[in-house]
């Protein structure tokens, strides 16, 4: 059931014991949401926990260790930036369809709790959990700050996506008045590489070739890249928007190699090029702007197939 | 002499006819300073224009050409975001001792102007501008709001840098109310690279050495890379910021080869290691955590060289 952010706030002011679920591979946002809902309801005297199927990375430390674990009996389950039960992952998934109370930005929430306030246009959840804080007349301290911070900061790319609104920037604006560390933090998120990281991007920038007129551009992640570099996954994200980013390229594909000859492509468009349809044609699909699928048969044979529907879906754009 | 942001208003208020000097090689702030505050005094009347010693990059064309050039005789001169008469380059340093007022966020101003209002604590000059042009009565429009957008947005890396403060992030707020299309001018000034800076950042990566224990890092980046991409300066600005992004890196030194055997240094540090005392061991300075300077002698000479004054510094910071 629908309710609107008032209501969520007056559910929690008569509830206890409150376990708050975050999504698996926790980002910013979910953490930041948590922590901060946490936090908030601790600060009202009650009992709260925040629970994740995944470790949170150390460098999410300057939030966790703020709330740590309490011992209760759940009473109350609250998700924060959960679109979907699946994403709860294997060590939650037990709570599926226990959740009552859900907190979420995400359009393509598929309304899984006994109660749900789903706010699409809000850039981070962590920008829901402000208002819902307020209403609840929590003190936003510096930590409950930082966490707020956090999950818009990392949820905006640093406030350079287009789902940034003018009420993104007044969140952050409140947050750094409370206390936030936020040159510190965007340090943190934003301006540090692994050294594996660097390695890696390295390495792909060496495999990119352009195609169409040099409106595509395409790199390649090889399974010998990991082991050579010992790159984990944290350390390859964002890749994908590489090829994209170069001045006049507007389809941007970067395929990733599995086993057995098997290739996974990200394909990243601009200017109305279609990325699903051109993904479409293997069986994958997504968005307009960003769409994926899998390809087999080998390295040349995967990235010749790809050009090809690639650079075909770049002239009927034109 | 120093006024306040008020005079600053009412002096512009009562003159006409006013040209807007911007600083050589210039920015984005320096740009949608000058231009944001041309339309202004444009909508209020008056005649302005903006000039500078360098053509401006046709990416800021969203921002020029809502101001073309029109003819008078001047009588009045501002610069904005101009810290010292120097900057003006050589077509303009011929105005360096009649400029009548000066607005700036630059702490090292060096107060050249007959009137001058700085603001140190201020991100972006831009900052200052919409401030100043809602004192003078001016509607922000789109056109104005783009401007001030982008200065505020390029003079803080995209809300990452410690300059920010709450004020930066209202300001921006308050653009996208107006009209800026901050998602479109972001994506133009962070989410886009010329083929060249592709291939001369790869180029700079392939000389990465580590020193102190892996707390140093060094690139270099040759003529021959330049020659080789045909990058130009545009396409290798923020490439000094690179090696102190690597994790665990608190020096980060990028050198850079001018003729005959001689290198400038770009020297970044964190953690309290002073960037300035390293550079000052070669005559060179700055500030804490940004210095430069300049050492010949040819290339394994330079490096040596400053290898050695960054690992005692570093040691000295532990």
């Amino acid at each position: 059931m629908k309710i609107t952010l008032n209501e969520a706030a007056e559910i929690l002011l008569s509830q206890d014991n409150i376990l708050i679920l975050t999504h698996k591979s926790p980002d910013g946002d979910t953490i930041g949401s948590g922590y901060a809902l946490c936090m908030g309801l601790r600060q009202l005297g009650k009992k709260a926990n925040v629970v994740c199927s995944d470790e949170f990375s150390k460098k999410y430390n300057y939030i966790v260790d703020n709330a740590p674990s309490q011992d209760f009996d759940v009473k109350f389950i609250v998700s924060t930036d959960v679109a979907d039960t699946q994403l709860l992952g294997d060590k939650l998934s037990v709570y599926a369809d226990k959740i009552n109370l859900c907190i979420d930005h995400h359009g393509s929430n598929t309304d899984f709790a006994e109660k749900s306030y789903v706010e699409p246009t809000a850039a981070a959840t962590a920008q829901i959990i402000k208002k819902l804080l307020e209403l609840m007349n929590v003190r936003i301290d510096k930590n409950i700050a930082n966490a707020v911070f956090t999950g818009v900061c990392t949820d905006t790319g640093c406030f350079r996506y287009t789902n940034v609104t003018a009420e993104t920037h007044r969140i952050a604006a409140d947050m750094i008045e409370c206390g936030a560390d936020s040159g510190t933090i965007n340090r943190i998120m934003f301006d540090t590489k692994s050294r594996a990281r660097i390695e890696v991007e390295r390495m792909v920038l060496d495999t990119m070739e352009f195609f169409a007129d040099g409106q595509g551009a395409l790199v390649c992640l090889t399974q010998k890249m990991l082991e050579d570099t010992g790159a984990t996954d944290g350390d390859t994200e964002g890749i994908a928007a590489i090829p994209r980013q170069i001045e006049g390229v507007k389809v941007g594909i970067t395929m990733r190699e599995k086993e057995n000859g098997i290739y996974k492509f990200s394909v990243r468009t601009s200017d109305d090029i279609d990325a699903s349809a051109i993904c479409a044609n293997f069986g994958g699909g997504g968005h307009r702007a960003a769409a994926g699928c899998v390809i087999d048969g080998g390295y040349e044979n995967a990235k010749n197939k790809m050009i090809q529907a690639a650079t075909a879906e770049t002239e009927r754009g034109l």
